[in-house]
């Protein structure tokens, strides 16, 4: 055999080469290989912030441009400055801000992709799903499961905002997209108010249940008694160092996270506190709930206040620093990269 | 071969035989079959009632009986009459009524069995499980799983009566059984009064959890939450015409039973509802919390009134009549069954 | 307030009370606690072992003395002498020698107990469930799961003997025994012979299982894959100085044990091995597969050999010495203690 | 308030605000909501074949064009005609089909990414993980798990192919991608040939399981052992009208798919069986292992034979038809699709 093409350093051969199996499907791996399996996490992802007070105006501004019956899509795509024109926040989860004016409606569909909503800006509004209302306030965590009839409208006399959080690129990446529109804007109210929080969320299950799907039945996570539950703790004084107190949100049926796709968490960082270096695979997504403060990133720094929006992309290491007692809530693909082990953390 | 002597019908000796085998520890099963695998459950337990206007009495002359230092155990144990001296109330579960005087305490130990407590009388006297404290009210369902360190102790100006619910009977089949006393009286209050609720009740978990074994780490689950959800469902007639309005108590971290050993049921009975015949394999135990009425079982009524404790057996068809809206409290060993295969249900 | 009688060490008055309160089905816990919840272990079972040369001469006598219409029931309880008349190896489970003779069937029928077979002695008899019939060996381990069709029969020309362990007790102690006779004395062949080895013990399962319950698909777990299993890892010397090389009987579905309710074991110990002191609460039954050697227990030793049986009860700790490279097999209720959190080991 | 601009039909004002919030990382949704989120699966991925006979000229052509050094890398990647450049042959999933020379090694190593092997071409070469070698013959299914050590090497003396199947756009997404190269070319071979198969294949497992992870323990399936279970099916006419006979590789420790990433089955259709139409979501990839025969999709065709490849998109509605009898693998991402609730079939 003669000495091959590449040993010799000419690589002329290899490219006529790779030319000629194209027409077959065919790529060579060896001009791939090294973008494709990365030494560590290289996703284009960058960290970002949103300040809410120069999104707001914005919004509001779209408020006048799009229809009420285009509400639905009165959206702002939170899109990482990394991953122009993909709207992704981080490089498995979408985001955006949307806004829902007083006598508005959002219609009744359902699909595929899971939806959480966080609500940053307002009271009043309320999501329906699978027939029940919940009322949306500040702070509070709604789940649209994959898949179940959902609508949104604006009963009260103030904009409302919020932040979706979606797995679209997941449901891309597997194919797996379907949409339906309900047969009428409104699906009818089939269950009282607060049905499913009393229902699932009073250390209680019903004896059959009739649930399916991974997705917890909880359609509202209301914040005053996850802000209660954070109270609780900071009387025990369980601080991580790493992480302030954090807690996540659940499901009741399984003791998973609320989401088979989205994990969500809320913490507090009292007055003062600086978390350690801490690093994770999970790409975050952060909605500042109360106070205010700055993430340091190597060389970068968000300085962040109520209602912000910022991400820090995987295994980027940073720490949270309070100025005054601050709230967060996050959401990343942790539920997903640890049925597929592949999640990792490193704690400086 | 000659013909056998058991077809011949001679018994003589087959009986000698079975003498000459008994020493070598050997015995034969056809001479036991029948009573060893019946071809319908056929435990000796029976249904019974234990009417708390006549047990009250006794319970409170007892508390002059016994020293508060005994006071661990002024129980009265509710003995099944089919059962007689086995201190059961089912043929696998075991359980008593408990007194405990103002200014006593029940000294810390921990022990193999699971036990609940569920409040028949009184308010005031608290359960410390694991340096949680709790008080208790009416209607309140209290866990000390297996091996946790767990006193009791009555702070208030008033007599305090619970039922005690435990798995003795399983833990001394599978003769696993262990205790082992605390080395002081009371355990220090390491957490404060309704830490395990607010952490593991309100929708979310630790993102890191210590908790370990399968029985929930709340420690009491409030009547107040409990009558609350039961409402709910009142709202949407969620009437199963077997069995009122039932739900379980959980465990929030796996969605299962509460206990691995125990499943604890609430059940709401509106006014003149009669559920129709019914039986399971979980022998049951029920405290009436709400309302009077009465269950009927084949050729037995057991009229039942607010506070009294009463029994179904096993596999015994039985309906529940409400004469006033009637709120039952119930436990049984269905989570083993369930694990083991074994429970059976059968709807008229 | 008067002393209390109790503290005056007067127990006339308290005897008194005991027999006033027994009418109502109540009984003073005061005087029961010690028995009921030990500090320790405390089951009457005993150490027994029971020498194959002693029992098989009684077992073909039996043989002589019931017909073959009767040899459903032509077992041999091995009774612990600690519970005589109990029908128990240990405190959970049941054991029994079974015969059945060239020409004879065992009828089909089902039952909620569970059974294990472990073949002892001759080779050619078959087991039938669910219409698949699995021809017997030495070693050979069969399981006819809870309510299944079974059936057994014996073809060959020499006698058959096998093991069989059940989960009598914890059915009676749940009292949730069915039994069921077939139409007919056997069950037709629905199944090839192997079928469902070839099925679930190949790496493969179907998309879609239609198989129902916790307990393992595989009919018959044959001796000689047993067998190799254990060879392969000697060659890795994975020995573990408290047990030999020791695996345990899975449910391809799952993982878990092979049964829910009954734990089962194999193990090989080389020539000379001797374990270390060792101690668990599952009382356990030992089957000599091969080989020969003595099992000590604290002031005790059961010496055996091939086709041996012997039991040691929960937390008695003990060693097995081998004379020869042996192999036990073993079942014990270990399952249902891991699934209700009480299961304990101890190592010297 | 004005009418809205897009009520009016008025396009350019919305364009002009689009452009403003571009910079602030902004994105309209309402102009990118239908590409995001469509009404069925609408990937870019087509269907395709690579026949083995065009391919393996090409290949053998590569042996001559990259070093042995570099034959870790010497792979023809599959790639999907409608995703030119993305290195995928499903829209979540990597292929391509690897040549391994007499006397080469491909270098140890370990990723994120899990791999499985599936033997094309030849026999003899050996992969190694964590420490065990197995041989590799046509047909059987290696697998390389996320983060286990492995390299693999050909002692024979003939050319071994095999097709690869990697999660790699998966772990891209999540952006979880982590490589290292271990000290030396090869592992040390710390494990019998053969090992994890007669370890966790034979019915049995560890009592103590080290194994860590989500995947199999197991490194070859075998193909006669898979043909051998294939075979048994058949003799009870299983088959599934659009199916043909079918399994799936299974996790022994859990029974659920081998690896938490790819679904493996294999299936058998006997000649001149034609399944019913049939369409699921997960993209699926097919390499036939014996006889001949052609899928119809919609206006397509695919016609294979024996070491061809070929790919069936999500959601495309298709049939398979043996020639002659044939045996085909596939491998798809359904455990992940089944795990996020997103797995969806439709049968004609």
């Amino acid at each position: 055999m003669t000495e091959p093409a590449s040993a010799a350093g000419n690589r002329a051969p290899l490219a006529a080469y790779a030319e000629r199996i194209a027409p077959h499907n065919l790529a060579p791996l060896w001009d791939r290989l090294h973008h494709l399996v990365t030494p560590r996490p290289a996703g284009a992802a960058r960290p970002a912030l949103w300040a809410y007070d120069r999104v707001r105006p914005l919004l509001m501004e779209a408020g006048g441009l799009i229809t009420a019956r285009e509400a639905e899509r009165r959206v702002l795509v939170l899109e990482n400055p990394g991953l122009p024109g993909l709207n992704r926040i981080t490089t498995s989860l979408y985001a955006g801000l949307q806004l829902v004016l007083p006598g508005e409606i959002a219609p009744a569909h359902r699909h595929t992709p899971t939806a959480l909503r966080f609500v940053v800006d307002g009271e009043g509004a309320y999501t329906a799903v699978e027939g029940e209302r919940t009322i949306m306030r500040e702070g509070d965590f709604v789940i649209t499961p994959n898949w179940t009839w959902h609508d949104h409208g604006n009963d009260s006399d103030r904009p409302m905002v919020w932040l979706d959080g979606l797995d679209i690129p997941m449901v891309q990446l597997l194919d797996a997209s379907f949409v339906e529109p309900y047969t009428d804007d409104r699906q009818p109210a089939a269950r009282p108010l607060g049905d499913s929080l009393a229902r699932y969320g009073s250390g209680l299950l019903p004896v059959e249940t009739r649930h399916r799907g991974r997705t917890s039945p909880i359609v509202s996570y209301p914040y005053d008694r996850t802000r209660e539950a954070l109270e609780r703790m900071r009387r025990n004084e369980e601080w991580d160092p790493h992480q302030g107190l954090r807690m996540r949100y659940a499901n009741p049926l399984t003791g998973d996270h609320a989401m088979p796709t989205i994990g969500a968490f809320i913490r507090l960082l009292p007055k003062g506190f600086a978390t350690r270096g801490y690093r994770a695979t999970d790409g975050t997504v952060f909605s500042v709930v109360e106070g205010s403060g700055r993430t340091e990133l190597d060389g970068e720094t968000l300085a962040w206040k109520r209602r912000d929006t910022f991400v820090v992309p995987s295994w980027r290491r940073h720490r949270h620093i309070a100025d005054d007692e601050a709230v967060l809530f996050s959401f990343s693909d942790r539920p997903v990269q640890e049925k597929l082990d592949l999640w990792r953390e490193e704690r400086d």
